[in-house]
């Protein structure tokens, strides 16, 4: 049974931890304020060990998870500084699950867990309560909900073409709708305002992801349905076997790897994620099933 | 032969003549220009008799065709109106014709008429330049320009909700294509804005619609292919034998049927436009082939 | 002293409870799950009593106030009603304050209370991100924050016409800046992210407002400056002292009063916030001052 | 008088011919068509001798001045070409004059000419449609239109930061009002926007610079007042009787000094416009002025 085999496939994977590897430099032209989102989440699935995170001494830090926020940020405070060097390193096991999508309970609104109706709603690159119709259109036809996550993740997938330097900061799906490219973050802000524009709570996924050519953060999705939060790639260049995460929220609003407040510059960027023995799953493997990675 | 039939249809059909009427009512508040697109265009396939056109007594008016323009506009002088009456009525005989998709000469741009030139690119409501790669998608495998034009307004009368009030004045292609909802101006916009993107140029037509319902002014679009105009009815509402030109132009900002400079309301519009006999065409009549209004 | 006058204004002032009312009606046409935030937030410093919230027998009703969420929503199920009616009513009391602007202590980045670090960053309807150079132009010489969160209030409240029906739900801060016509919560939203532009947190107050005409839900903003909110309606439609609470959030994304996820269709809507005493605040008595709704 | 001397100087100043050079380089990947706007204009005030249009041997060209369209555009076939080089040199002789704004007659649209009128409607990057508010806001309170162009030009220089790199192709006038930076292209489409929105006839003006720094193309507008079109750099980057025209049109889509159609990518851009004694307008003498190109 194909399904049982990827589920075997995750579950006995025993998967090789990875080793994570982030390197930053800034120019710092008057005392600022950096706030970082590298730091991966530990979590009952992604256990993290052997964790460094240093930065040029002279530097104020601290590092913190606030409240319901799924994320760790590092607020950094360059004081004097005229350079700012960070490096961060981390052992990381993960333990992604398989579901089929058709076994899978769909919960009407009233019975979605509070936490996620948040992800219902538009917000700043995802505008959904623009989409309605073309969701409808699109998606409407398709019977279950996690059966309509995947298919908004393959369509996104085969009518957006990945063109690095097509988009910028302000790009919103609204506009990646129009121009069919974008990069990561650009397919998965287009595959959310999709979600909840068919009321399926849809978040941003930021992390790393193993092996990925060329190496920096990456972004995904994720959609709720059961009050499970399934993962999917809609630029299919990670596996979902081989994602960490930094953080969760409604958009690259929430979750920017850096922002600056001040004058800085980066100058130096380097990310590796990588593991002694790593196996992607193909396209065919996971025809018909989601991936998890909390339970 | 299906093509022939198409053709004798048109020919034959000794179409009775349009009885076009429109009357509008303005409440004028101060000293107010109207400009007004709601004449008949004369030309070669559309010959107009028993014209008239009047206004309430007291108003200043010229009516002008401007060099390239293909309008004629009445520019109204409110002077010391309070309520501002226009009637306008015609009889018009038009001679629409059909050619094969497939026989219709492709022309490079180098040989292009250098009047069609300027419908190649961008304008207010029809951003062709956001659409490159979308037009590509979705039409760059079918090899004839005609062909792509026939398919983009096809796609567009699938894709696209005709609903009432979805849309304002500042609505554009970019916007629809989100959307997906809209009237006559928005459905036009959008197939122009896709005709555009793939180096055709393409047209804005107001005009009057034979019996369509309910009675308003209409918009549709041509595609200059072969340096001939062929015209499309993305919404479906008119058959494209039915059609009497106003106005060409690059979308609703050249030929909106009225604008206000000053302080009027509208306080009636009635349009109408029938005939004695009226045999629209159906689309399998259409199949495989376009519809020119002109020569 | 003038200053200290609004204080004893306000703490003197035992301003008469508020009476609240809201009445909604719907037409049900299927199942459907509807989402209000109507409710008024019980906090310090705004205390409910005799709250009585009551809908037609025979919907499901969970209410629920989230984790760090600052609203209380209804989640209502239709169940198998074709029409549905909610009456809301409450009784408030508030104990707003006052400070010196210039008195407030300015905190940097780094010490920042983390709850509102979120509020930082561009949302929906507030494209602060886009609004870096015009908010540094227009407030950059003011020095500081509260001033500037006050000069941004009263630039909206200037510069931008309240026009009943000029925008719609799709309406954000970027549209209304270059239109210059709104209602409250596109006021709030310029507003709001011209704060955030200048990397003051600011968010969106939905709220009942005392006396207001027409009486409706009302929406504002308030700043962070020293770790602590301070609300301005930039419409001055309200005064500070007549506002009560129903949520705080990003944007009218997180706060709108009712979400619909089915088909229903409002038939009637009535808000009333009354009080027996009730003595605005002028603007002149606010001068050089910001009002605090909580401590 | 001051006034006199402006006149003075621009009549008297025998003003040394412009010299124009262009050369461009593209990399042709297949059989491409390539529109170029960058002939200077031959009118009663701008005289050309010496021209030469140059390029690589075995490319089509035809150049052509279509009817009332106020550019002279080359259309270039790159046959077999894999490298495509052009060389434009052109001496010209200008003749600009000066009046007096307050002098200047007011028509009211009854009185325009036709040809100005195309120019009071909105277009692809000068969406005047949603300026009417700020317009009037900004620039209601000024008694005379000429006036009004010149305080919009005024607005623009103070309001606008000139910032290389901070705007792309499919950036409009709406954009800028909230972004607050760009190119010569970006003031101009922006004083465009509110000329139109206030009612003048408003004009993209495409051209050479004298002794602009960087030298480029440059663009500029120009409103309609009386039936005479007066000359605004709100880039402050040009003077006014530095400008030699190559194109007037609705906005940049009009204008665009080279279009591809097919697989091109330039590889070098050089412009040169220079003069041997060149003597450039100071703001102060442009002091109650306007400046007319041609009589």
């Amino acid at each position: 049974m194909l399904s049982k085999s990827v589920i075997e496939l995750l579950s006995m994977n025993h998967q090789s931890p990875f080793q994570v590897f982030a390197n930053l430099r800034y120019a710092v032209f008057q005392r600022s304020t950096l706030l970082l989102n590298i730091h991966a989440l530990p979590s009952h699935n992604q256990r993290l060990s052997n964790e460094s995170f240093s930065l040029t001494s002279g530097a104020g830090c601290d590092i913190f998870q606030h409240g319901a926020s799924e994320k760790r940020s590092a607020r950094i405070d360059t004081v004097d500084l005229t350079e700012l060097s960070i490096t961060y390193e981390v052992r990381v096991e993960t333990n992604p699950d398989a579901r089929e999508i058709y076994d899978t309970r769909q919960l009407p609104i009233t019975e979605m867990e509070l936490s996620t109706l948040d992800y219902l709603f538009p917000s700043r690159y995802c505008e959904s309560d623009l989409m309605g119709l073309l969701a409808a259109k699109l998606f409407g036809h398709i019977a279950h909900p996690l059966a309509q996550a995947r298919a908004i993740s393959d369509w996104v997938f085969e009518n957006i073409d990945y063109v690095v330097g097509s988009t910028g900061g302000a790009t919103s799906a609204h506009d990646t709708l129009t121009q069919r490219a974008g990069v990561c973050r650009d397919f998965a802000h287009l595959a959310i305002a999709l979600c909840r524009a068919l009321s399926i709570p849809a978040r941003y996924f930021s992390g790393y992801a193993c092996n990925m050519q060329p190496p920096d953060f990456h972004a995904c999705f994720e959609a709720c349905v059961g009050n499970r939060w399934f993962i999917f790639d809609p630029t299919r260049l990670s596996s979902p076997n081989g994602l960490i995460r930094i953080a969760s929220g409604r958009d690259a609003a929430d979750t920017s790897f850096a922002t600056i407040f001040g004058a800085m510059e980066m100058e130096l960027l380097e990310v590796s994620c990588t593991a002694e023995h790593f196996e992607p799953l193909s396209q065919r493997t996971l025809e018909g099933k989601a991936i998890l990675l909390e339970p």
